[in-house]
């Protein structure tokens, strides 16, 4: 039996500031990695976006970024191992914050974009942030990107975690993404991409741009709720999935075993 | 048996900005107020300051404020109770990832400046403040100005509460302190100020600028780490305590019955 | 011969949030009020809304508010004097780079939200504001509620005002906005709205709730951007006004005689 | 005839915090380097560094930084040319307002800490940020590392360039700064530093640590303000060039002719 979980940020608001359709799209996820003020995110609406998580039984993660609001949290930055490791614990708690104000429980912890990014590739960072989520609360998994640094880190530390994969990205050889810069980054046919994913979550391989297989570890598919045809997709992917025979559900019930 | 708690406000460097001298003012009191981020402190700072306080014994508590860092969250700000609510529980939430992370317990809650005096007139905001507290964890210890609204809506909600005194402030009839403004607002002399505070812990009463006794409640005492001669004050203060038989030790001590 | 000028919000984006319809509203208003980075907008997006202003030949102003992002500037803060001089000088002083990175001038100075109003109600705030403006500029064109201190302040100090009126909203007696909270704040017919302003602009006169005519000068109209129907009341404004023989120019233009 | 300029980076405290003794280290330096708000400085304080710098005749740059108060920009960012361009443009704006606001002239730009090291390497950085400064005010002087891609784009764009010399760092044979981590990367003995300086003032050589001399130009020294005996440096350097018969004055004396 196949189980995947979808996971989508969310919580991108900030104040007056209007962002993402999280409604809607809690509709077709599975887990929801919530902003926490330093990237995206303010009190206000990490309070919202927690209650109307846990009113879908949702799985609840903490999506720690970078402290760079006006670049979205996209742009690396030369932070300290330290420094990440302060920054992480600051946001999971923040997030803990309001999710034990709502009596729910917190399932998981996914880094942001640049931090996400720059932790794939630096095991030093990897193993920092890894550190503060286990120090924080040993329960808690950890996503990353799926073969990365991040997820090695995690394991090492002795978190359970869990392996991202992209359905409309294509894979190189050593098993990280093809760059967005070039041509051939983006799988742009739905139906390829839907194809790409069920295959990775049920043989666990994936076709590269060298034109071999490699083995890939498939725990949780991200969804990108900010994309404008989002809602159809994410639709269209959870219904391929439930006709391949694949469960849609939160990682943090698959791995409760 | 008498007792009381000393409360001091720590961990507000930022960044490369040094403030306050926390190692030496650990040494005299009870109970340490914690900068969450938003009018003081960041990540970093909140790590070592738990860190510091935890090996000595200190109380730990989190010192939420306004989002104003330039203005050091003493400028009041029309927030709705909502906005307290949040802002509160986020900061709270972010002191305790940093508590877990160390393997501590966080022993009560502060608001910082004008929060802590807008919140004292207000019984809506003072409401929502005890909220969130008491959502984040029941058994967190609300602190307030003596007699203020925050005291009565920290009862209400069903925390306990530590009623806060100062020793270089005089009391108006109401219970209230003189305002800063008034020339007769400050306690200069140390032995006057010291004698004020022990009467307060041993009888209960201080006597006000009218000139009558009136009742108030001191459980604990705010000292002030960021005046020029904190630290000898604050070792008179301890001082003059134990020679009055009243003992000097965290509240989180005296409320565990 | 009668004129107005029609002024409006601008550049309240910030990073990758989205706010306003910049470029359809510009073709409609003859003065454009341009956030500074403080409560809205950011360095990119104040380039792209000088660039685009000046592209039209649309009146530039500083639009500075109070450093509050998350409130986006609508929220009462208590600032000194002093500190909103030294505010709103580095907001005017920030655009006014861009304006003269693009080869142009700068028209005028509006304070935004909270800034706004509490200058209104405040002799010593809008001294501050007045001042800061004179002091960077002495020839830029001061904007403030008609018949407000702000006006007062501005034509103290030596600046050239914009007596600023509103359509939708009803007045007082005393010439104040019904406050927003009242039921009758707003003038929802866009008729009755544009009635009213024609007849400030022509008459210098407005009927109060109270019932009575009072005098008011309307020098500029505010054109509220974000609501739902900004660009067909934008539109059906400036359609009326040249019906009833009102031209519609950038005030800067009809100041200079 | 020898002259040079000693700049120093002032106006560095934010709200509460203090951070360099700005008065005592005006009495020895000819060009201020002031923060801008972005990585340090606030309004109040940049107003009070204008105020304090044209006092005493000093000449007045612009210290732009990285949006990063937490790291004091001194953390490198992926910012891209524009929007290295924008955030330049922004804050010699900001600067200007103070400047205009108290009846001076700004005499030059030198980028902060990590724009300044990012803008040393990368050609297209200093192209951007030379393009903001010469279109903001092509009178403008720009400071940069001797013999690096700031000073070329500099000239390239057609504004005056400061070529900056370290009394206190060892050069590379490629002209570059030993960097930091290095162990002989720093200049310890007093002496030794100032003669390297006089030497570089004089003779336009200095000896790299491969052994060799190199041409290199030196325009402005850079006095560090947050060193523990910065005064004590700053005064035996200023002592050392008038025995040495160099001339000590603001870059903008000796670029006027």
């Amino acid at each position: 039996m196949y189980t995947i979980d979808l996971n989508c940020d969310m919580g991108e608001s900030f104040g007056a500031y209007r962002m993402g359709e999280d409604e809607e799209i809690l509709q077709f996820v599975t887990s929801a990695n919530i902003a926490c003020g330093f990237h995206a995110g303010d009190p206000s609406v990490m309070r919202k976006t927690v209650r109307l998580a846990l009113g879908r039984g949702i799985g609840i993660g903490a999506h720690p970024g970078l402290p760079d609001l006006v670049g979205f949290g996209r742009r690396n930055m030369d932070i300290s191992a330290q420094e990440a490791f302060d920054m992480v614990v600051y946001q999971i708690g923040a997030l803990y914050g309001f999710v034990k104000a709502e009596g729910g429980k917190m399932q998981h912890v996914k880094p942001h974009g640049a931090l996400y990014n720059m932790a794939a590739k630096s095991p030093v960072l990897s193993e920092a942030i890894a550190e503060a989520v286990y120090k924080v609360d040993p329960e808690l998994i950890l996503f990353g990107l799926s073969g990365s640094n991040l997820i090695a880190a995690g394991q090492i530390v002795g978190l359970q975690t869990s392996s991202e994969v992209f359905a409309d990205r294509t894979y190189q050889q050593d098993g990280s993404l093809t760059p967005r810069g070039q041509h051939d980054a983006l799988i742009i046919d739905h139906r390829q991409a839907v194809d790409q994913v069920i295959r990775m979550a049920k043989e666990g391989k994936v076709k590269t741009m060298q034109g071999l297989d490699i083995s890939i570890m498939a725990d949780t598919l991200c969804i990108h709720g900010d994309s404008p045809n989002a809602l159809s997709l994410a639709s269209h992917i959870r219904e391929s999935f439930e006709a391949a025979g694949i469960i849609v559900q939160a990682i943090g019930k698959s791995k409760q075993k």
